[in-house]
């Protein structure tokens, strides 16, 4: 199943896509959260949602936004989880976190719920004072049930579904203050969507591939098996000592072909459109202002 | 006014404190997020809830909780904020997020939602495999308007309030992970109370003593003065680029005297009591386990 949310007729909508066509299944006040309530309402919900037939819509007729455009805490994320991206980072002198080139644990930091926004939605680079912005395409996981202390064996039974995340940052601003909530932080800066797929829609996500493109420019081109530390080793990382909550979401990192990786950086600026296609995801589409 | 969540009779409640008695002004089904829905309805529900009179029971019957036991999203906090207490951090071996002391710009992380627990809970300290707890007695700003590109002058009219917070660390998994969400992030590492002081009760946060007690031993005792970065500043650099949200909660860094400024470090073991005083603020209490 693919969940949306987004905006039909002037009207808040929530749902799943079917083909050409977006099947409401929530409306008015509270669809902007009615994903997350689904997550939440476990199995039956679920079922509820894939059943309803009541409104179709052509999906061409939706704005959609983030699929979970307020989430329910601030968005985890993953530093340095690609080896050749934790090669860059580390020789371009934007690392201030790090003695290591290649870490060895998980580095694990927050992007507000503030940041968040939607396919289409500009990113206001314009925020940042320091000229620095940089993209980072990710496949994100969304939590489905609850995860205390949870094995990398039954790790993926945790797993509700993915989508795409663009972990937009201010180089400058993530150097200066050393911990990154601010240069990641930035309102607009966690572009999300277009649609949250199911888990059975992924049999296996190390196969999926992460492309960012800017302006037409294939920057970023990886499988997700490339990652340093996968998906069932993050959530036993993070399950050990922290509760993980239906709805949660952890972006997993992003690889090789940032701007900064190139000498001179490539800083976004305003103008340029920034593309995420990851399999079987969509494409996350957003303009720089 | 004094801002309290809590139980009483086996029934969630949440008022204000007057004295030895609870005002309850809320109760049942969402009580334990009324304070912050106290705190978005603004002005109008604050002057609501002063006026409230019709049930008063005796505070000592009334098991307090953190007053934002759910908060909106996870708690800002910020790190290496004293002089003296970024000195001892940084001599100890276990900054691994920079190469200077005393930070040039604030030090921004924060500390998921899951970490909250209230006066008088165990602090799980058996949840950090490595045996490195150690606590951090802290004053915590409540935000109560939107804030975003506030200036140092205008801050404080985004202040709801004041509340204590102790920013429970596990020192190992702080350095291992770089990024501080996993030492920091701990299930109950976060206690919070036991209530909100309005911001009319605190003319000067700067006069505002931080004391903080193990075992009866005092350990922290500075004024907020000492602050690196004030409050003011603090909103000021938050804001430049996100916007702060009614509810939510920075913590604002604490003073020298922490466990592994000494030498061995003092951490802490099952069966200790941290306790947390803040002028007019109360005590905040909890054992290890």
């Amino acid at each position: 199943m693919k969940l949306f949310t987004g905006k039909h007729a002037g009207r808040d909508v929530a749902g799943r896509i079917d083909g050409e066509e977006a099947v409401v299944c929530a409306s008015g006040a509270g669809a902007d959260r009615a994903v997350l309530s689904m997550i939440e309402g476990g199995p039956e919900a679920q079922a509820a949602w894939a059943a309803m037939e009541e409104e179709r819509v052509p999906l061409a007729e939706v704005t959609l936004s983030a699929p979970l455009p307020k989430p329910l805490r601030d968005v985890f994320c993953v530093g340095k989880n690609y080896y050749a991206h934790a090669a860059e980072f580390h020789s371009s002198g934007f690392d201030s976190s790090a003695k290591e080139e290649v870490p060895s644990a998980p580095v694990i930091f927050t992007k507000p719920t503030t940041s968040v926004c939607g396919p289409g939605d500009t990113v206001l680079g314009s925020l940042d004072p320091t000229g620095t912005v940089d993209y980072e395409g990710e496949l994100a996981v969304v939590i489905g049930t609850r995860a205390f202390q949870v094995s990398r064996e039954a790790a993926m039974d945790h797993v509700f579904g993915y989508v795409i995340v663009n972990d937009v940052t201010s180089r400058e601003l993530q150097k200066r203050h050393n911990q990154w909530v601010i240069g990641k932080g930035i309102d607009t800066f966690c572009p999300m969507g277009p649609w949250i797929a199911t888990a059975d829609e992924v049999p296996d996500p190390g196969a999926l591939r992460v492309v960012t493109e800017i302006n037409g420019e294939i920057r970023q081109d990886a499988p997700v098996a490339d990652l340093i530390f996968d998906i069932p080793t993050l959530i036993e990382t993070l399950s050990r000592t922290m509760t993980l909550l239906p709805g949660d979401i952890i972006a997993t990192g992003t690889p090789v072909g940032v701007g900064i990786g190139f000498s001179p950086p490539k800083y976004l600026v305003s103008g340029d459109v920034m593309r995420v296609t990851i399999t079987g995801l969509g494409t996350l589409e957003n303009p720089v202002g």
